[in-house]
């Protein structure tokens, strides 16, 4: 097999699909999504042998528990499946929007209209449900899609491809408009990061790792967020139980994501008032603690903080947690430890709270709330294709706007530059 | 003189001021903005001394009249610098505006904060003013620069950075917000486009190499436009006259900017009749025509138009013409050969427009208006620091909205994840 041609065949039909997507109707593309729901409902048993032969071949390669966990189809995974599809069909179709429409002197009317990408590459890990999202989020919003899974999901991703190809061809859409990649070989890859004239942007899901490798070699367009390093800082100000509850909400949630808090700031004033209370929380939930000096001189039994500890996402239960002199003493540790992602402020100050919205530069800033509410979900947006961490384009939770860009339209009666 | 050590420095100084730019009041940012136009007047005479080394330089290398011609800082294009500066202060500032606020479910309220991107690369051909605009949009959307000129230009731009320190020292604002590339080494661009832990956006502007060049090494974003090749389609239902007008217009208004139409696509339903009126006109301006054959069976002493005609950029009066079967055939055209810049209709049937509107994928799409409209001033962004023919992030012109982006922001009462 030739990779780059093959790539390259997947891009121009993709490419030539894209055109047919932009214009389809709200309605097609709704009928397109319950049909592969449909169809993904009707396949369980075949989707749940085919993903057996992956969890075969996984088990013999040696793969972990974790890995074979998140690789597994069950009943329940593939009804959500089925369901995540229903529930973008019933989002607002972004495509289309006119906004901002004025006349300027002119006499020309002057407009942003919301029109989709184009095609859109997603390379993700061992999870074959992202097949399904991410075909469904890039459909709604016009844009076709190459999708390239592990190779560790092959037969999985096969089988969910299949079910989508058959929704699109009863929706009477093209049905290169989702295409999966058949091949295992890395060079798949590589060749659709570069396919700048066939490719408009690439979102990469996964480990930190493969998010790198994409970045680094890719010559179109990423979406990306490499770390969640999130900080919760408690300001002298704060209402101390709604810091406790935010600060431990933030930690204990959930520890494997990546909105949940990384590193714990807190302002001297209330440094001796709440850290006791917070680690009798933490300690509960056996939250292992690093602190700074200033920590350990209120906490002495908790362990030492490392240079390294301020910019680790531990995606476990374990805390570092860092005294600081203030709201400017917090922010330029956030400023410097950072990935950019959520940052919250607990404080009742007015002034501190709008300081802290302003100057943090993280995809999402929030007052006196947890950071575990930087999701799409609950943001409204109904679903997620990432969150980017980068600053052009779409910042924070990735819904269906991020995958669309607004182009200039004029309207005019017969007007002419002078 | 270690060049990467010299840019790593200049972008760790960026990346400070940067924060406090970020913070900067409107009001300081204005005071900069006008003290820097009068410093620029008021050194008029040094600028055209320096000026003038440049000149002599650029004779001795034997540059072209063309290019001298753009080096050179008369007193009225000092003037037009000044006045720049003063019009980009009379704009409403974009930072820190708050949008779509609303309650979730969840009782947080979300909205988005309008931001500056941080830190702004400018890599730039000749002209020297380009120094004071880029440098006034950046310093208004609160984002530091960094500046890199041609090296025939580097005496003028050197006395125009003088000035603009001289400005943001009296507004008490940092001086490395702003700061000019001081070698002529082309390492240094090299580094620039390559610093993403310290540059945000990389703008170039000048010839289609430079800005080839400069994406195809960048590790930064890049906003950028490499073509112009926009289109003008006269549909078989179009006001004939308006018609005309539109297609001169959009030709013969200036031959040698990027919005000017380079290939004219005709309806056959009119060729007939429009065809011969139009050539007189082109005529009497001297505009060479190319024709294809259906062209030329109507104007039958034209040129024929080749493959490549198609896909060129004339910036000059020459134009080609193709007759088409209709929108579909011109669609199918602008999608074949259009740089995504500007496409317009000329039509008076409502459907074919509104199609046109939505089908046609570049970054200004028209109806009844000449191509020469898609222009920041003309959009009343009040000035731009280019057009993006680019999907993500901006598109078409680009003002000080396309030098922001927004982030997330949550104000809660406590709220946390259940």
């Amino acid at each position: 097999m030739d990779i780059e041609q093959y790539m390259h065949t997947l891009g121009q039909q993709a490419k030539a699909a894209s055109r047919i997507l932009a214009r389809a109707s709200t309605q097609d593309k709704n009928h397109a999504l319950l049909t592969i729901a449909s169809a993904i409902r009707e396949a369980a048993d075949t989707l749940k042998q085919q993903n057996a032969l992956d969890l075969v071949a996984g088990k013999a390669k040696g793969l972990d528990a974790a890995l074979l966990d998140r690789l597994e189809l069950t009943d329940s995974r593939i009804e959500a499946m089925a369901e995540g599809l229903e529930q973008i069909a019933s989002l607002v179709d972004p495509v289309g929007e006119i906004s901002n429409m004025r006349y300027l002197p002119s006499g020309i009317q002057l407009g942003q209209m919301r029109v989709p990408l184009g095609v859109i590459g997603i390379i993700y890990e061992s999870r074959p449900n992202v097949t399904a999202d991410a075909a469904g989020l890039c459909l709604k919003s016009g844009n076709a899609t190459i999708l390239r899974g592990g190779s560790e999901a092959i037969h999985s991703n096969q089988a969910i491809a299949h079910c989508i190809q058959r929704g699109l061809e009863l929706a009477g859409l093209p049905t290169t408009a989702v295409q999966v990649v058949e091949t295992t070989d890395r060079a798949a890859v590589g060749q659709l990061i570069t396919m700048s004239e066939m490719v408009d942007v690439i979102v990469p899901r996964g480990g930190k790792g493969l998010i790198e490798r994409v970045s680094k070699d890719a010559r179109v367009p990423v979406i990306k967020h490499l770390d969640g390093i999130c900080h919760v800082y408690i300001d002298g100000q704060a209402d101390l139980k709604m810091a406790e509850d935010i600060a431990f909400n933030a930690k204990c949630h959930r520890y494997g994501v990546c909105n949940a808090m990384e590193t714990l700031l807190v302002d001297s004033r209330i440094a001796e008032q709440i850290l006791p209370i917070l680690q009798q929380r933490y300690d509960a939930e056996s939250v292992e603690l690093r602190g700074c000096d200033k920590t350990r001189a209120i906490l002495p039994m908790i362990k030492v903080a490392s240079d390294e500890d301020w910019d680790t996402e531990y995606l476990a239960p374990i805390l570092s947690i860092r005294v600081v002199d203030g709201v400017d003493e917090a922010m330029d540790h956030i400023h410097q430890h950072s990935s950019g992602h959520t940052e919250t402020i607990v404080t009742d100050n007015y002034s501190t709270a709008s300081r802290f919205l302003a100057e943090v530069d993280s995809s999402s800033v929030m007052v006196n709330a947890s950071t575990r509410f930087a999701d799409g979900f609950e943001y409204g947006l109904g679903a997620e294709i990432g969150i980017s961490t980068d600053k052009i384009h779409a910042r924070g939770p990735v819904g269906l706007n991020g995958l669309t860009s607004q182009k200039w339209i004029v309207l005019g009666t017969g007007q002419v530059r002078v």
